[in-house]
């Protein structure tokens, strides 16, 4: 299992109207809403996706071709993987480890 | 105003007992909560910071700071930087905004 | 074509010598140069990678089985992408377009 | 000593021709070349910058306002910083350090 924060958004030179990525941003989480298999989280710089690596990296190929549909003919993408074969934790046991480290 | 994505964790070789980073995470995040200049966030794979960029660049360099002194001989961090001058966002807006386009 | 910065590393906890890294990138390395499809540059901080983004994702999912094969038992992965269908552009021209702006 | 490869590239929207982004990574970069304190080296999809952890701040802190000087509004940065205090290594090191392995 692994936990990836994932950020996809089309470079320079798009048929925009302005500085907003939230659109294609919306087309590439559609793509996520409409399965099941790996578990997902909106958060403000990145997506966190959590499940097996290999459907995180076919989800997130859907994901780029989505944000290319809408319109951009150029895409840059920056992923963060965390995978390890310890033992299953959440992305949720994440934020959590941390917090009661604080307490 | 700029929003940026932080990851700071220690590299292979700590004085570590095993694999976990929570312990470094939260020592980072203590400078953090000490401080009101910049706003915070705990994500899964990142710490979302939102205000001034001077501010946040010293900011982390002070966390950064924490995780030496915790312990670590060597340390990663991986910085994702979404710097605007045409209108102030914060960062629970740029969630909104997706949400708003996914509705 | 995408042309695609690959950083491969064992976490915290390893069973390791020291701070050094460079063993777990010469296996992951080593998987690079057994393919052909995909070619490569090794950098400072990244391997840079050029071909079809499929066949990239395949040999990026090797290279950090490699990692683990190694010894490790989580290892944190950082990509960034460059996707373009507009035209072919090899990872020299990048550097070279660049060059020719300066001079 | 820290070694920092650096990403910085408008985001959509910047009143510009097309998908290219290399004039405003050429802008970025002469305010490299402009110092001494902060030794670089330009790869395909990041430039690498060895030196002093705060130099290096300050300098990737002029870079992204070259990039706003040269027309765009709003800035996407992408750092990935090896910050080590057992000894000093200088990029080529790290290359080399993973080919002798290789060998």
């Amino acid at each position: 299992m692994a936990i990836v924060a994932v950020s996809i958004s089309p470079t320079v030179g798009t048929p925009d109207e302005g500085v907003s990525v939230s659109r294609y941003v919306a087309r590439a989480l559609e793509v996520v809403r409409a399965q099941q298999a790996v578990r997902y989280r909106l958060d403000p710089m990145f997506t966190t996706l959590e499940g097996d690596l290999d459907e995180i990296f076919a989800l997130i190929r859907r994901m780029q071709e989505a944000v290319f549909d809408a319109g951009a003919v150029r895409v840059g993408t920056v992923l963060k993987i965390d995978d390890r074969r310890d033992r299953t934790v959440a992305m949720e046991d994440k934020v959590r480890s941390v917090e009661e480290q604080l307490e």
